[in-house]
């Protein structure tokens, strides 16, 4: 969980940081670098809780090298609100899944994990920036459509990992936020999807 | 001035964190990934300073957009080590050319732009990554070549700056460690050249 964790945080960092370069205002560029930045310094507290608990940080992060890559290159985005809005859904379900994974760890790498999830700065932009366009039905319209392609790939790789790495599914057994069954593992997609859903409203769009 | 150092730090953060993803380790990628939020840092206190002076930090960068892509684009590193040395020498030329520009401002914005230039940890790693190059003579060879074409680049791209931005031509001729005389920027370009030199002979390189 660690490793992944972290090895997603340091995805996070470069992605931020190429995105930082294609905003359309220095405003949003300056933003959008500083969000990579923390995205670093988590990573970097994450490596040292796998190394206080005697892992190896290379090995641990190995596994998932490119987990980025793989909702990236499912889907292209066309213009930079699709863009805003691909990366905003992608690290949110990412926080929520890793929140959820926490659930089953040791209590000093959930309290470490869940205190550092989220960057409300990167999502106030996102609310803002979004919320020109959501005035437009039209866009508002294909917006939606498209954070409905986005969620299903991120389930989409989210699943991915949990069939590779067993691990994940006994954590998120052990979890209490997901009640017991047979279903769980279903279950977490459900409360994954429910988040989502919260968020889109939030943002003015249909989920 | 500020402008310029300001951009080139923005982009050397993007440039950074884009070479840490594809470093060959992880201790080689978490150094560079930490260069790169350095770089981000100075570039906000730059913007700081330029604020400070009643400045438009968005107008002041704007003239040197992509000046980094200049270089880049001028040379492609095929390996690991080449695009080590090409990242290295374009950041220590272009620290010296901002130092030398220092020279000639207001006190305030030299001590600030003079006493944050320059990364040790950086230049630590491609002394230290490169030394391994290095006992090999016919690949220090190649490395030595293509280190005199790097430099010839970076060159290129401070002589189109300061020929499109004149304000560059009375920094330079106000500062005092290039001396008066006619051919006061032709003296820069052998300032430089020599820092060049020196740098690549610490790396047991022939410049």
């Amino acid at each position: 969980m660690l490793g992944l964790a972290a090895e997603f945080e340091f995805e996070s960092f470069v992605r931020l940081a190429g995105d930082s370069a294609s905003a359309p205002s220095i405003a949003e560029r300056q933003v959008i670098a500083r969000s990579a930045t923390r995205a670093l310094e988590r990573q970097e507290r994450l490596v040292a809780r796998i190394e206080q608990l005697g892992g190896d940080a290379a090995e641990a992060m190995a596994p998932f090298d490119g987990i980025i890559d793989e909702f990236e290159q499912r889907t292209t985005a066309q213009a930079w609100s699709e863009r805003l809005l691909k990366a905003y859904i992608g690290y949110a379900v990412a926080d929520d899944f890793l929140r959820l994974l926490a659930e089953g760890a040791d209590a000093e790498s959930r309290e470490l994990l869940t205190s550092m999830l989220g960057d409300p700065d990167y999502a106030e932009l996102v609310v803002s920036q979004l919320s020109v366009v959501v005035g437009d039905e039209v866009a508002a319209a294909r917006l939606a459509l498209w954070g409905r392609r986005l969620v299903g790939d991120a389930l989409a790789v989210i699943q991915g990992a949990v069939v590779r790495h067993p691990a994940f599914a006994r954590l998120l057994e052990r979890g209490s936020r997901v009640e017991g069954g047979e279903d769980r593992i279903q279950r977490v997609f459900a409360v994954l999807t429910a988040e989502h859903t919260r968020r889109m409203e939030r943002l003015g769009l249909t989920a």
